[in-house]
């Protein structure tokens, strides 16, 4: 007998308060954890440098925030999203625990929404929490997020239902204790100097300075995260009908650009951060291919005192990414990627 | 005084009972290991999992038998085919010791016959036994290959001959055993529930759902093994006569779409076996080249006990590669490999 | 406000004696390790096989030279080379501890001389002198650049200047002591027996046998150094003003070649290397562009005795490479590389 084996679900196969306990889990290696921080071009040196991290009272190199995000929401790609068109929103994405090398991390989602196309028969959202717990079961990351999803079976009806509460998933970001006596001060020539809380001013737009042009790589990036969506990676499946697929190509998957943005805005904004708190929501607002070149952005929307802690502040800010597209004789600019972000920031008093 | 180094034998450097100490050796770094085995999208945790590993009594994340295959093969290439034209049959591939990140594998070759072509004069076959062991001296891997290698000299007359008798190469595959208390069952729901020995059944062909498209990241995937053969990564080489090189352009290394064919067919079969016995036989029946995209699909050929292991089966089964190549309007699928394979499975009731 | 943040440091930033002490660091992780030795294609084992360098004294796999060179120089790029048009010329580099996964290395960059050009209004020379240390703050390589910068404004007068005395900056090869107790025998047949001091012959000239096409991978592997030079991976950049640029596209970042030449060169002079101990001076003389095959040839210059260790002796070389270059019907070799090379080298009396 032959038999097309399947992966990933489809529209109708979710229902509100299903929990997937997602397969496989992943042990955060060296080599990913130097694939995927070098590649984004994070000049922290809390996930650089291990003298600078155990300085700070880290047991090691901490991944960046974009790696914690990429291999929570990877771990989930093949239950929820192996069959999407597209990620709509990222929603209440709040970072735990740091993540070291040799860490394990599974990760688990709830359905908590679904909502069929008024105007498309053949496609529908599903809304959902993804939580991410280490070999402790301590919390990672937790995440919400809307996708687009492909039925696969066009007359299948599905209603549309959303659990009653919100789920309540603790998760606040872990920064080890201030003590004077670790002369931060020592290595502060290790980060750039305009980049603590005192630098940020509400309303300023950093343009930050460097690009980077997106290669195949993203293919093998994409499977090094495990996320076995095929729209990043299988290109025959494009050849068969492309007017099915964004731009009719490969599209790069979004935790690429999501990653290279917080890299590009690292060296402006991210150098004396202890870690993200919270992104309140995201979207990958255009579309990413092979020899685009990405830029980032980011706008300082408000300052506030850390509770409890004297010697950092919360930045909220919104990171943008963008790219050009020539338009006959010129280039146009496009938004690839907002995301609203909040940062716990040093204080340059405490030090510096 | 100038000197044309040449590094790699051919047909007429080779002689029956010849033994080959391979050079360099391979420490397998987390760096090596996170390349391969994530490039090949392998979802058995036993390769992924810390947690999952150590549950099952392994000391590590074990290698994934893509990743052996390629090291022992590898460090094989410059001796024996780095002049060669194509890599002819896999023969009673056997594995043994697990292979974990910090091990380091050394490997010998013996040749086992030569023959030289009765058409072509310019290259004949060798067949080989090669031999993999780690640090402690445990095999890893034995294999035998038939490799069509070009002469060096055309006009010199080379003989055919065999060894009279074959090698015994004792290597069978290790597994910790099964023991009750270790809950197994509290970490089942990290594989496939359809992967288990109770679930194949004698004829069925299982079609894999996932393909991936292959990109120029194979030359560096090539080299990150350490295989020297030029056939995969000097353009130079082929642009001064195409008409000699198949296809006429770079070839991949056949180990890359070995290592993703095991991958593209993992979730469907391999999540729960606890390894690969042995590939009777194995053959890359068509060229890959950069833009084709893989797939795969497994014949279920026989089931039977595992001798001693009332916890597990043996599963034998063919896997094999495809890719589609367009011919006017159409797409043709063509094969690209093929490879009899037994593996150890676990049976549901033990396990899950 | 809008603020475009600039990186790097343009030709009138620079002042003689200035002191920059990089940002960041890096820790050496295995991912790190391996994606440069392997992309190199390192044939010696000390930077391949733990059981190999462990023989010989070494606490482990020791980062191959073209890693320790590239991680040191990729540190100082973001303030001294950001904005540089070329890297002219590198000088007295001399390696000193061997370097180690784990290990984490910062870096610092004194300005000896700054020369406007007299003909470009626009642009002049950087002299520096750029050191590394480890976290024992043992120097793991110094060494002299100078590098060709844009102004950021052409009406800037820029004075010339330069240090009136050379700084004096002890760092010299570390090797373990010879004990004869060691068994290196055991192991001699792990490299290539036909590079020991005994077997080079001044003035010759090997032509190294393998060649290596540069993928787009060259990026990704300029970002996993932290080099952050735009020429190298920001195609918008580029566009906006191709005759700006050298060859109208994006250039391959110097130390990939560099790594690459000394990796085809390795099995031929470098596998009974013990260390690099100083390039006297090396230069980029041919742009290198994806596409393009990388060969390698050394010239051997002078043999002599190895002070204080009878077991080593001192080869020096002219590592050369090149890549062809299609005119018309036929191609032309082009010169891309230039490197003068001093090696301590095993005497096989006392290793094989």
């Amino acid at each position: 007998m032959i038999i097309r084996k399947k992966r990933g679900n489809f529209l109708e196969d979710f229902r509100v308060g299903q929990l997937f306990r997602h397969k496989v889990g992943k042990t955060v290696t060296e080599g990913l954890f130097n694939a995927f921080t070098e590649f984004g071009m994070t000049t922290n040196p809390l996930s650089k440098n291990l003298r600078y991290a155990q300085r700070y009272g880290f047991k090691g190199l901490i991944a960046p925030p974009g790696l914690v995000m990429n291999i929570v929401f990877s771990q989930s790609v093949e239950d929820i999203s192996e069959n999407a068109r597209a990620n709509l929103e990222y929603r209440d994405m709040r970072f735990g625990a740091p993540v070291y090398s040799g860490d394990t991390i599974e990760v688990e989602t709830t359905i908590i929404g679904v909502q069929p196309s008024s105007k498309e028969p053949d496609r529908g959202v599903v809304h959902v929490q993804t939580t991410g717990r280490n070999q402790h079961n301590e919390i990672v990351l937790t995440l919400q997020r809307k996708v687009q999803i492909w039925k696969d079976k066009q007359d299948v009806k599905v209603e549309a239902a959303a659990l009653a509460e919100a789920l309540q998933i603790p998760c606040d970001l872990q920064i080890p204790a201030y003590e004077e006596n670790r002369k931060y001060r020592e290595l502060s020539h290790l980060t750039n100097p305009d980049t603590y809380f005192e630098d940020f001013n509400i309303g300023d737009v950093l343009e930050h300075s460097r690009g980077r042009t997106v290669t195949t790589a993203h293919m093998e990036l994409t499977a090094t995260l495990d996320n076995t969506s095929q729209v990043h990676s299988n290109q025959y499946l494009v050849d068969q009908n492309p007017a099915k697929y964004i731009g009719g190509q490969l599209i790069v998957y979004g935790g690429i650009p999501f990653n290279l943005c917080l890299g590009l805005s690292c060296p402006d904004v991210g150098d004396n951060s202890v870690g993200d708190i919270c992104y309140i929501t995201g979207r990958h607002t255009g579309p990413v291919f092979v020899g685009d070149t990405v830029f980032a952005a980011t706008e300082i929307k408000d300052k506030r005192a850390y509770p409890g802690r004297p010697d950092l502040g919360v930045v909220s800010a919104i990171l943008r990414g963008h790219k050009f597209v020539k338009k006959g004789d010129s280039w146009e600019k496009m938004e690839i990627f907002y995301l609203e972000r909040e940062m716990a920031v040093k204080r340059r008093g405490h030090y510096a």
